[in-house]
This record gives structure tokens, C-alpha cells and sequence, in this order.
């Protein structure tokens, strides 16, 4: 595709060369979001980040990428008070906003609300969550980290082998990185959940299309025993009818340093979309992983400020002028990703 | 008047003069706000955004313009958790709030909260709208665009024709619009309200005294017919006491493609101060308007910005800094402001 | 103490010479505060102001202190939408979002969740207050402002004669002022307030301990007699298990002009952390003291932003560059910090 200028919207706008495109921008992006090095590339520019649903970290991670690529961010929060809760239509919410920004980042709880706002907006959208419907950052940031953590091992994206392991129902988050994954050639996926939460059925279908395995398990032990990377996910509890209903799944599958230990090969990697349920009865991966190194977990929200710094110097087109507003800076760092 | 160091906080503060100086400070904006170029002469100065009332577009629109003279942005939106929910004065809450920025720009429901807080600041304050009172910024970009949509025809301020339509008791656009158009020459304004929302009485008067014509008029399709523009406004349902009520008047003097079409002369320009009502029974502006080249209302929204820009450079005395401290830009533009 | 890299948690932390270090960073900032100069030598740099409670003039204060030393600022309120409401533990919130910033000023309502945090993030926190335990940037500016206010006529800390009214039982400000005071010599403090209301045990035993005098009185005016500062705050409403016993003590230990003018020793100085009550019959400081030039209270929160300066050069080990990367500016100043 041809990024300049273009929304994201969607996992499934890619080709196998664009994925590969961003994931080369996100690489060179390294020294600048672990601070050995600060550009202003887009110095001058302001990113418009429209939150209509809550969403800390995606937000923060959005406008921390836009900052660190030297631009200004604008942003609103909640959707209460917005035009749209007064009987706005979203073209003009989205005439109105893409006015006062270079690129926007929006969230919104309805599907296809984004893409609708992104047909009216005057400047590149980048979708950051569409309800249960589309989060094509957070599935590039997952694809992205599986190549990093492979890559001191000889291993890649081709060949992979890979549990997806929980609520595979309603999971947003697992359904775009297997539209990613089709992009690839010979992944072994084992989706490991409840009879009542499986992959649906097209997606399967999909992966198997693209000459995929993908094998159905409820059986976590058995899964995870010959995988490079084990991708855990939460119950999405606010897609259940009830409280009881969502607490019937919670905890299942719950990975510790015990099951690791006896059961993953060495070095399998544990990946997660975050946040993860801390309470007792809830957990999907247990705190004694916390000193596991490879726990990726926080590697991947990590890898999502590369990623978004990618986008934005794409559909912005910068990505090859980012060195060249470059200095290296000498405020403390060491703790940084450490 | 003297902008340098001064507070913006009502239409009636102004003379020609100003207003003619702002449009002209503004008029040096739009290469910036184009992004063909980029400066910082307000690199390192703080706007102060105290929305203690929401309006996101206002607030957006104010911060933009500071972001792209090079300023920072730091935000309050809300109350609830306001120091002057818990008692402290609007005295207090401004002598604090003043020492953290450079200029600031509030929005308040209160009439007259916004002046108070001002006679208390230790740097100049914008008046983003004071409840029903005033909301200066909106009355000047209305202006601005009304002199740049008629420029090109050779038709200006000084003689213009225009119909306001809807609300007219309690918009308070069209009434700082009144006001400012009071400054000028020969003006022709009809009235197009039900009767039970007309014009307040000493508006009217007003207009009258400054040599204008101003009719009143409940048949939209003859007051529309020979003017250079129509300015159409939402019920101002927050007003009434209850929703039936605001339901009375919704929809009355809708315009559509078809009404222009056999009623208007030629490049009638149709303004709208937004948000324009959506909802089928409820609209102002049809969706088939969408296409016709002369409805400004986004034309309007992007004025704001140029607007708010002059006001921050002339009360920070740096209009004429501006392109001192200034660049090119080459990130991708190709869509903005399209 | 070593500051670059160190979280900034509680007073406790400090030795005498740590405080005078950061006193002495903040002297320098002034230039910065007051807009004679600009300094970029944080230029890139991200402040993640994460407030979990919400505290506007503390965030605001916070984030203008970061832009003024060249920094951008991400910023997060409220708590009901955030990931811990959702389950996620405070190690994982502070992995995540430690990934986004080069240093985090926290708030959370919850008495050592800050410390909580800090011990799982990957960059220097400082504390913005964590409920009803410590805020160190307030106590900081507290004794900054007093040693400032002091300067001027040969008086200093050691050495110092405050008295602190009001409610001293809860009253988190005090608390840490008096743990500060305690490194310095020869303190005399008069604790005023109800009998319900006293400064905790614990506390008068520590200024008793670092060699200060510390009496406890119910006498307002015979209390202001012989002292450099008063310091009085506000009753603590939300501490209170109703209404009508706060209430009980609101209003008592009044200062005004009057009583100002027959009691206190010339210049004596007044202060309080804000926001002072403005109802009637709840004041703590009547409205006739504004004109008092020894009214110190909008002083201290001028103050507050050259000592958070401090902290974030001092953790970010910049303290020493400040000057270096700094230009002199000539918008409009005349009427700042009047």
C-alpha cells in the first residue's frame, strides 16, 4: 500500500510487504524511543488523539510515539459531552476535528465508526480501537514483538509455532494477529480455550486457507509443550450477559512458573495484550512469571510506541527524514527499559 | 485598544480597528495553519486551557492554534473536581492558575465568571464562553469568514446581506454577530425566527442604531433570497424547560438543496456556528448541503483557528514575529484542509 | 541523597543537605518561571503526569514546571476507566506505563500506592500525593517559601518562630512540613488548633527530639503573637465522617486584618497550602488579607513550580545544563507573576 496519507484502518489492508515495511521503520525507531538519541521530525505537527472510549495506555502510548517524533498532541477523552452525544453526525464531528490536527488517533466503542469518521476526516486516521471490531496497532505491536523475540533464536514469523490460549471468542486482539499471521507462510497455531469461547469459525477457516495449522484444544499442558511463543489472553468479562457467566472462564487456563517449568519447551516465549486480571480467582498468568525472562508482556507495550512512531512517520511521510532532525541527548537514562 | 497584555473577553471591547487588525493577523496565519510552514515564536510559552465547562471543539481549537505558534498546552476540562467546587473563590482560583502559565483561555458556565477570574490573573485571559454571556472568538471567526467568503466577489462587510435563522432569542452567536456587525457599514439583516424566539429586543435596536436594516420574519423561503449569506443556528435545547418544548421549534426552517436551489440567488453562502442537529425531525442543515461548495460551516471551524491564533499573537505582542522564527515543512499535507 | 535516577517519595528521604541542594536548583530556575528566559534543555523529553485522583493545580503545576524546562507532557485523570479498576495490579500499571515516560508524577488516593508503583517503574517517580500520607513537593515549597520569604530580612529556617493553625490532626501539609523542619535548628512551632483536632503525638516528639520547641494551644491570638509565619489551613472536610462535624471546627481560628494588625509583629508572614474556603462562615483567611503584602499564599504556589522544576533536573540530572540550552524571550511579560 501506499502509506502517505492513508488511514489505518484495518489488519487486513496489508500485504505481506507493508507489515514488513513498518516493522523495519519501528526498528530504526529504537534509539529514539529508548532515549539515546531525540528528533524532531515532526516538529510542528499535532496529532489529534479523539479517546470517545477510555483507554489509558493506548492513548498514552499513541501520544508518547507522536511526542517522540517531535510533534504536539491534542486530546479528548470520553464521549458525555462530545457534539456526537449531541446529535452530531460523526462527518461532521470528523470535518470539524481533522481541521485542527496533521493525523488523528480515535477510539470509539461503535464498530465501524472509525472507518466512517475516517471517510470524512481531511487527514490520515489511525484507528485505535473500534469496539469489538478493529485495534490494527495493537495486532502490528503483537506480530512485532513475536519477530523480535524470535529473532535471537534464528527462528521468524515463517515457521512459527504459537498457543493462543483464553477467551478466543471475543478476544480482539487474537483474531487480528491471525489475519496478520495469514500474511505468513507455515504457522502451527493451537487455539486453546473453553468449548464455549472458541476462535470463530471463519478465522480458523482463514488460517487454514492460507495453509496454516491450526488445531482446537482445551487442554492447556498438552498446548503449550511445543510452541515458540504462548499468547495468553483475559476473559473479556464486558461481552458476557453476567458477572457469574464471565467468573465461569476466569482462571481457566491460568500459566505458572510451575507449568512453564515442566511443560514449555526452553525459552517459550509468554505474551499477553494486557491488562491482565490480578485477582486471585482471575489470573491468566501467575506473578511468579514476573521473573521469567521471557515474559515479553511488557516488551510488547514497549514495541507498541515503535510501532505507532512507524505509523505516524508513514502516513505522515517521514520515516526516511527521521535521522536527519536527530541529535543524541545525555539526560539519565539508565533505568530506562530496563 | 491595546492587545498586548490584555484580556479578550467581550465583542463590545472592540472598535473597527481591532477587528480589522485581527483579520489581518489572521490572514498571516494560514500558511501555518496550512502546514506549508512551521513556526516557534511561541516556543516555550504556556497556554493555560481552564475548561471548567466542556466543549471539546472550542478547546481543541484553542489549543491548536497555540501549538502551532510553537506554545505548549496544559488542560483543565470539568468542575466536579474543581478547587472552586470545594469552596475556593474565583479570586484564588485565578491568582494560582495565572502563575502556571503564559495566557489563558476559559470556558465557564457562569455569565460574568470568566471577567471575575480575569480581574484577578496575573496574565491575559480569552473568553471561551461565559454561560449565555459572550464567547468572542466564535463572533469573530463568524466575521472573518463572512469577509473571506464574500472577498472573491468583490462584496465585503460594508453592505452585506445576511439572514440569521432558528434560535435568535438565545443563540448566543448571532447575538455577539449583531453586535460586532454594528461596527460596520450598511448592513441588511433578516430575522428568521418563530415568534416566540425572536431576536431580544435590544439587539434589534442595536443594528437599528448603527444605520442597519433589520427585519423580522417567520417565512424562511422570502427572507432567504436575497442575501450573501445565511447564517442557520440549533435550538438551544439546554434553554428550554423541557424537551418538548425544544421539540416545538426543532426542524422549523430546515434547509435543504432543493430550498437553495429555487430560492437563493446564486453562491449564497450558508453558515452554521456547529454542531448542526443529525436527527431526522431535528435538522437545520440537510445532509444534501453536504456537496454545495457555498456551505461554509467547515470553512468556519477552520477560520477558528486562524482567529484564535491572532488573539494569542497580539495579546503576547508577537504578530510580527511570527514569520521571524519560522520554516518550510515537507511532511505529507496533500489531504489537509481538503 | 543521589537524585539522578532516585524516586521522590517522602520528605523522610531528605537530609538537610539534599534540601538545600534542591532550594538551590529552584533559585535558578526563576529566570525560567518568571519568562525572561527559555530553556529547551529537556527538549524530547516525556512527563507521564499520571493522577489517579483527581488535584488540578498539583497536575498543572507539575506539567508547566516540565514544558518550562523544555519538556512534553502525557497526561492521565481519574481512575474509574483505568486498567487498575479493571483488576490490574499496580506492578503492571507502573511496568506498562514507565515505558512511555522519562519520569512519572503520580497521584493516587491510596496511602503507599505511590511508593507501590514506583518500586515496579522503570524511570524516577515523584510523588504528587498518595491520599493521607505524603506529598514532598508541597512540603518542599512550603519551606522554600518560608526561607524565601525570610531572606530578605537576615532571618532564616533555623532558627525559625511558626505558628500552624487549624486542623493539625489531619492536615497532611503540616505533617510534612514539621518532618522537614526537623532538619534544621532552634524551631519554634505553635500548634493551634481544637482539642479533636491536635497534631498527631508522634510528631510534636519528633520536633521535640531535633532539639525545637513545639507548643500546643487553643488561643489564636496569643499564638500569632511572636512568630516570622503563620501558617493555617483548612479543615479537612473529607476526613470527617459528616458534614455537620466538620462543620464544628469550620471558621474557628480565623485570621483577618483586624486581628492580623493587633496581634501579629510586622511582616509576619501568612500562608497556606490552598485552596483556602471562601464560604461565609468557613474561612480561614478572610478576603480583607488580600492587599496584605505579606500575604504569602499565591507566592507558595509560584513557588511550587520552581521546586518541581528542581526535582525534574535533579532526577533527570540535568540541574547543571539548564543555562546551557536557554535563549532569552521578548513576548509580552509585564503583567506575569504581578
Amino acid at each position: 500500500m501506499q502509506f502517505a496519507g492513508s488511514h489505518i484502518l484495518s489488519v487486513t489492508q496489508f500485504e505481506r510487504a507493508d507489515v514488513e515495511t513498518i516493522f523495519s521503520v519501528a526498528d530504526r525507531m529504537e534509539p529514539y524511543a529508548h532515549r539515546r538519541r531525540v528528533t524532531k521530525v515532526l516538529d510542528g505537527a499535532i496529532l489529534g488523539s479523539m479517546f470517545f472510549e477510555p483507554s489509558t495506555r493506548t492513548r498514552v502510548s499513541f501520544g508518547s510515539a507522536f511526542n517522540l517524533l517531535g510533534g504536539e498532541v491534542r486530546e479528548t477523552t470520553g464521549f458525555e459531552n462530545s457534539a456526537i452525544a449531541k446529535g452530531e453526525s460523526l462527518y461532521d464531528t470528523a470535518r470539524v476535528l481533522s481541521g485542527y490536527s496533521d493525523v488523528i488517533a480515535m477510539r470509539h466503542p461503535a464498530a465501524g465508526s472509525v472507518a466512517e469518521f475516517a471517510a470524512a476526516s481531511r487527514v490520515p486516521v489511525i484507528n485505535g480501537g473500534d469496539g469489538a471490531n478493529e485495534h490494527p496497532s495493537q495486532a502490528l505491536l503483537d506480530l512485532y514483538t513475536i519477530k523480535k523475540e524470535l529473532a535471537g533464536r534464528g527462528r521468524g514469523i515463517d515457521g512459527l509455532r504459537i498457543a493462543m490460549v483464553g477467551d478466543l471468542r471475543y478476544g480482539r486482539t487474537v483474531h487480528s494477529l491471525c489475519k496478520l499471521l495469514c500474511l505468513f507462510d507455515r504457522v502451527q497455531v493451537v487455539l486453546v480455550s473453553p468449548q464455549e469461547l472458541r476462535m470463530p469459525g471463519e478465522i480458523v477457516e482463514d488460517l487454514r486457507a492460507a495453509g496454516h495449522e491450526a488445531l482446537e484444544s482445551e487442554a492447556l499442558e498438552a498446548s503449550i509443550a511445543h510452541v515458540d511463543i504462548v499468547y495468553s489472553t483475559r476473559i473479556q468479562e464486558e461481552r458476557f450477559s453476567s458477572q457469574q457467566e464471565a467468573d465461569l472462564y476466569r482462571g481457566r487456563f491460568r500459566l505458572n512458573q510451575t507449568i512453564y517449568t515442566e511443560h514449555c519447551e526452553p525459552n517459550t516465549v509468554i505474551m499477553h495484550p494486557l491488562p491482565r486480571d490480578s485477582r486471585e480467582t482471575a489470573r491468566e498468568l501467575d506473578d511468579d512469571l514476573n521473573d521469567n525472562p521471557n515474559l515479553a508482556i511488557f516488551r510488547q507495550t514497549d514495541n507498541g510506541v515503535l510501532v505507532r512512531m512507524a505509523l505516524f512517520a508513514l502516513v505522515l511521510d517521514v520515516a526516511d527524514e527521521v535521522d536527519a532532525h536527530a541529535r543524541d541527548v545525555n539526560w539519565y537514562t539508565a533505568g530506562r527499559f530496563g
